[in-house]
Parts: C-alpha cells; structure tokens; sequence
C-alpha cells in the first residue's frame, strides 16, 4: 500500500479568518493554480467522485488533493492508489472544518509550481466548514441522494456558499424517495447562481459534466 | 398542519460545561426523567427512527422530544403530527452543537412533572456535537448504511462517546458495499461497551429492539 504524507494541523492564530483567506486566494491567482473546497456530509461518496473525476482530468491538467479528515489516512491512499496524483492527508485534530491558515499548511507540502488544481476534501460536516473562507478559487458541495432532497433548507449557509451542487448516488435513486426537481428548487432559494449537476460515482453518470466544469474553471483562472 | 414551539437557542454563558451538564444530569435524576442524546450525521433518519420508535413506545411511557436544528420546523411539526407526543423545535442559530446550557433552555419549555423520556435530535453532524455534554442519561447515534461502514475510523470521539449504535436503512443494504460485522468491529474498536442495533426505520426492522432498549433504560433510571 502506498504511504502518504500526513500533515497535523494546529489551531490558526490568525484573528481574521476573511483576510487571511482573502490573500491565499490572490497568492494562488499568482501561482496559477486553482483551490476547490469541496464540502458534504460524512459518507456522500467525496473520494470515490473524486477519483472519478482526477481519472478523466489528470492527463489534460496537473492535480493534487488534500484530504482534512480527523483521523486516519484511507482516504488520501485511495487517491494516491486510484490516480496517481499527489495526495496529502491533513489531521484537524477533532476540529470540524478548515480555515484559510489551516489550509496553508496543507499547501505548504504541496509543489504548487507544478500544479493547475488542488482539490481540498474539506471535513465530513455540513455546518461549521461552510462558516470558514478556506481562501479557496471555488466551493462545491455534494449532497447524496440517501441524505434527503429537503437538506438545502436544513443547512442554509453550506448551500448559500457554494457554487456547484453535486447530487451523488443517482443510481439508488429508485429506492429512495428523492426529487431531484424539488431539491433543485430548494437548492436555488439559497443560492440562485448554484450549478446543480446530478452524478453517480459509482456509474460514472454526470462525472464527465463535473470534470468539464473543473477544467473550465481551471482554464479561466489562468487568464 | 400542527404548530409547535420554536425556541431560539441563546449561545450558552457557562464556561464550564462537564460541570453543568452533571448537574442538569442529577436534576434529570430527580424529576425521574431520562434524557437521551441522539447523534447522526445529516439524513441518516433521526425522525423517521423517532417516530416509529415512539409509536411502540407511548402507551408505555410518557415521552417528549426536542429537535435541533439550524433551521427550520419541519422535524417537529413531523413528530407532532405522526406520533402525537409533545415536540418542540430548537434553533441553534447556525451552531453546529448543543452543550448542557442550551439543551437546558429547550427543558425549560416541556413539562417535567409529566414526561419519562426526553429524546434530544440533536443537530445533524458528526464531529461537534460529541464534544459537548448535553447532561443527557444516555448517547446515542444512528449510522446510516449508504454513509458507509468506515465511520466509526473517521469519527472516533462520536464513536467513542455513545451507549448505543443504530445501523439505519439496512433495507438498502444490497445496493451498498456496507458490512455490518467489519462495521461492529470498528465500532468495538472505538468503544468496547458500546451496543449496536441495526434497523430499518422504512420497514420496521430493529425497531423493537431499540425501544425495548430505550424503555429498560427509562425503567432502570427510576429506580
């Protein structure tokens, strides 16, 4: 099995989270290099999506991935197995989301030279996370199809603040009892700019839409 | 449709929690009223499991139920209207976890004198509500399956704080590479003591099992 940097992260000290994020996203504009912080729930299917998506982006642009988990390594070993891109582990230490500086010291282990999109695997919490500017280019969110069409007025603020709405495990839509066009609605009374793509990981449905709009945000970025 | 009372939860003023939740804890004892904490990630099926565990259970004992959530009634006004036991629903106000103190504001609003069970829903997540003691007699949290049977590795603190382990939607168990025994074993690993009852709140499956277990509890506490 392959082995994976893991990186402990410390509490930030930085008083202003806003500015701080604020300035990590101009010094990755300067890099080139674009962050998506990509947020949900625990066991919405994240490292399995993204393993299907870095499979069809990983020979057009050059991707790495830091996994926030509060233990274990599972997660970035998978990657790192699965796509043969630069995966790092980041421990939060029992803290339930990523700040700007936390996510620096994810980004200090990784050759941001070389690279075009680092993927963020933000903490498995549909609350706190949301309430952190990460100093990310883009958020994105996945919402499964068991979890309920009825989480965006749950969670209000996760979906306020993302730009693109995955909804994962269309393939068991059938047994459960989800609507697809009333969780769009929903979707769009919290957030009316959200993309919303519908995917299965496990099929591959809606991977090819996802890893297009990740190149397009990539490609504009760079400009 | 059936209103119910919504308390905006205030953030509490305590600095020392432990100590306040022993003693909301030994004025729980006094009333003769058992409080149990029930944890999950966002749509495991907290209200879903509530309501078929409560209509087993309130020809037998007296219950009332407090819902947390960031936002929204629905969870209430649902309890309300399948079971017909008293329901209130908490805000949180975007916290992401109830301590002694809050869960002491939403008491104050049932009455004690004439209740045995108290179950707290609390807010939707797996990392911060595990950190604060409730006061409550008991935790529990459900599991659901399509979350995946490596939780137990990815949460430790929830885990390890529970009395008991409910494994949700095993009706969907063959669409999902989900085994109970690799399950139960993490489980174990995280806490010893804890038990694990799997169920299906959509076919009744389990069901009994968890309120015999609850109604032995609120039995046991009155002693």
């Amino acid at each position: 099995m392959d082995e994976v940097k893991i990186i402990e992260i410390k509490k930030s000290v930085f008083a202003d989270n806003e500015k701080d994020a604020d300035a990590l996203r101009q010094e990755l504009k300067g890099w080139g290099v674009f962050l998506l912080n990509l947020m949900s729930a625990p066991g919405s299917g994240k490292t399995t999506t993204l393993i299907q998506t870095i499979n069809r982006l990983k020979d057009k642009i050059r991707v790495a991935v830091m996994e926030a988990d509060i233990d274990g390594d599972v997660d970035a070993i998978r990657i790192k197995e699965a796509t043969g891109v630069p995966a790092i582990q980041l421990h939060t230490g029992g803290m339930c989301h990523l700040d700007a500086e936390m996510t620096r010291q994810g980004l200090d282990h990784l050759n941001l030279e070389n690279i075009d999109l680092v993927i963020l695997e933000n903490v498995g919490n549909l609350v706190c996370p949301a309430e952190f500017d990460t100093g990310s280019s883009a958020n994105a969110m996945i919402l499964s199809v068991p979890e309920g069409d009825d989480k965006p007025l749950k969670y209000p603020l996760m979906f306020s603040v993302c730009d693109l709405v995955l909804v994962n495990k269309t393939d068991v839509m059938p047994y459960f009892d989800f609507d697809l066009e009333r969780c769009k609605e929903y979707v769009k009374r919290r957030n009316p700019m959200a993309q919303v793509i519908p995917i299965s990981a496990k099929t591959g449905e809606g991977i090819d839409q996802f890893a297009d709009w990740l190149l397009h945000q990539v490609q504009t970025h760079k400009k």
